[in-house]
């Protein structure tokens, strides 16, 4: 981190970064008014940077994250723990920091920084919990606005986004337009699927049905953790793909050795039950179950537009140049569909649209783990800006 | 019901059937020993037949089921009430009782009339619960041959499963050799495929996390209704398909003079969720929690052969004649892939085999549901025995 950073508008924190942290805190208007009721105040979005911001202030790239990550996508002097993106930035990487200066926010109602069901509500001290106003996911884009007036930047050269993030950032350039001058949309969705609405209904439900749930006022160290697990295990197998599976645990079983106790012959047995364990154990520990509901819901109610003959002509309004939309052929719970009718219809719109239709195995989570499929389309795009 | 077929030995009852009630029973053998270990005394199994047997007794027909259906494939002058392949079986349908003699087995480990753990141990007047022993799908199987063997007939012109009588079929035509001429799989396999063990694993832990579960002493009418329902759920998800839902359901809201009243905004909100609301109540009430583990478990641990070299040999000793194939491009749970491997395996084995790749937007269900395309393959097949 440089020095210039720190008397830059880049560097105001709302509150002192922790040692080993990295993050910074863009404070929210006062009040922050929600698009589905309620209002905030003392409402903040955790974010961290990489990259400088240069003298003409337009090589800022936005990016916004899935459903249960931090704003950690990558590490730095501060932080040098591995972010969830680590392979795609830094310098010389697909997303350039020797180039870009890269903002990623955690989403408004997620679970660490950003105010949410599990922050504390500074009128009362208690949690939030329930009494948080519901979310929508153009609340989240505008998280990602408020972080950039807060940095002091009216443009961006790109805004990213994968998954939940493939959702915000249309929600973004359909809000803010003039804004970003182009658009990364990866895996996402212009209006939720009836399937992932399901897939997202049966999660919740794992959840709200957990006795350990408690209305929501379970105690932070006593999560639901049966509602959780479940939640999870069922992410699990829809964010990879069948194909992968075959390939990485076909019908191996658990080690005996390692295998837990077996109370009943119901316990887990094959090698794809043990990692869907470990999947789950470790979210249970990392991820709140309330800001979990609270953003599952937000995206089941995703739909860019409520009419889609607006599609188009909305995605017209938003002042892109150019856009990329990356989907991937395993991905079952956004489908490539999905992707298809989001290129078709930027293009539609008259931005300058490139589709990267992607043969992954590793399904929704490809972006994460087959970086040699994703780098190459965002590297091009983006050396093209 | 002609008076004949009651003087015949097929008509022998285990129990007298109820009034509105098919069922027959086929006493098993004292004792019947399970694959994994274990016996049973006193054992039946249920079934109802369609159509006469001929002098020559070799126009037979056996028909194993899905996962969660009774033997009452079909309605009949005992039980007018609507099978669940209705469509399929009668005269002049594709199954075509004025030729065939079908015979469909409850399975073993089910609930509606077989033995399993929600049926009664005669030996202590309590129902067997978890003390029944583990079921394998060769163990159905042989409830289907001992079914046979009850009603004198020693071969048949066909077994035909779909789904786990899907799986059930191969294991029979592998345990039985000579017994059956033809076999008709329908999106079945010939080894559970990781995918669905993890969703079936899945399914099982919200049961077996249930504390209504009570380590499977729940009392019948007070089953772990959470976890069914959340099993059914999953379930009902994974034997359609995405395509399918996006036209029938779309992103519409449930009608707010039906929708249940809400407590929290995480209650169900799309049509798709109202969907499967319905699905979940109609199995908690239908269907035995602890039968439902076993046979769900039983399917994960289904493999042919345990050595796939095994695979053709195997078949090649079943004596089968013909064979036919079903598969659904839709089907997620029972890929394309495995009724495609089935296929190649049974031609590979000097089989004549027979293999119908169906378009059906109804995924894994489909042959419940999209009788206009099973229809006609099997009506052919079965038409050229």
């Amino acid at each position: 981190m440089s020095a210039e950073r720190w008397d830059s508008p880049v560097s105001t924190t709302a509150r002192p970064a922790a040692v080993g942290d990295a993050r910074r805190y863009a404070p929210l208007p006062e009040p922050f008014r929600f698009e589905r009721g309620g209002e905030l105040r003392g409402g903040v979005i955790a974010y961290e940077t990489w990259g400088e911001l240069n003298g003409q202030r337009d090589n800022a790239v936005l990016l916004f994250t899935g459903l249960s990550p931090a704003a950690h996508a990558c590490s730095s002097a501060e932080d040098p723990s591995e972010g969830w993106w680590e392979r795609m930035i830094g310098p010389g990487k697909a997303i350039d920091t020797s180039r870009f200066f890269v903002v990623c926010v955690n989403s408004l109602g997620s679970c660490f920084g950003s105010s949410g069901p599990a922050s504390v509500d500074p009128a009362t001290g208690d949690r939030w919990r329930l009494r948080f106003p519901e979310i929508s996911v153009g609340d989240i884009a505008r998280g990602g606005f408020e972080t950039l007036r807060h940095l002091g930047l009216e443009r961006v050269a790109a805004v990213i986004g994968a998954s939940l993030g493939g959702m915000v950032v249309l929600a973004f350039v359909a809000r803010f337009p003039g804004v970003a001058r182009s658009v990364v949309s990866i895996s996402g969705s212009a209006a939720a699927s009836p399937v992932a609405i399901a897939l997202r209904s049966v999660q919740r439900e794992a959840i709200l049905r957990d006795p350990g749930w408690h209305g929501g006022n379970y105690a932070p160290d006593a999560p639901p953790r049966t509602g959780m697990r479940l939640a999870r295990k069922l992410g699990t197998i829809t964010y990879r793909s069948a194909e992968e599976w075959i390939e990485r645990f076909g019908r191996e079983r658990i080690d005996r050795d390692v295998a837990p106790m077996r109370e009943n012959s119901f316990a887990p047995e094959f090698a794809i039950e043990g990692y869907l364990e470990a999947q789950a154990e470790k979210f249970v520990r990392a991820f709140d179950a309330n800001c979990y509901l609270y953003l599952s819901r937000a995206m089941d109610r995703f739909d860019l537009v409520d009419d889609e003959r607006e599609l188009v002509p909305t995605l017209a309004r938003t002042g892109l140049e150019r856009a990329l939309v990356i989907g991937v052929e395993t991905d079952f719970l956004f489908a490539i569909g999905e992707q298809q009718k989001i290129a078709t219809s930027l293009q539609a719109a008259g931005i300058d649209t490139q589709f990267a239709r992607l043969d992954s195995r590793e399904g929704h989570d490809a972006f994460l783990v087959d970086i040699e499929g994703f780098d190459p389309p965002i590297r091009r795009f983006l050396a093209a800006l």
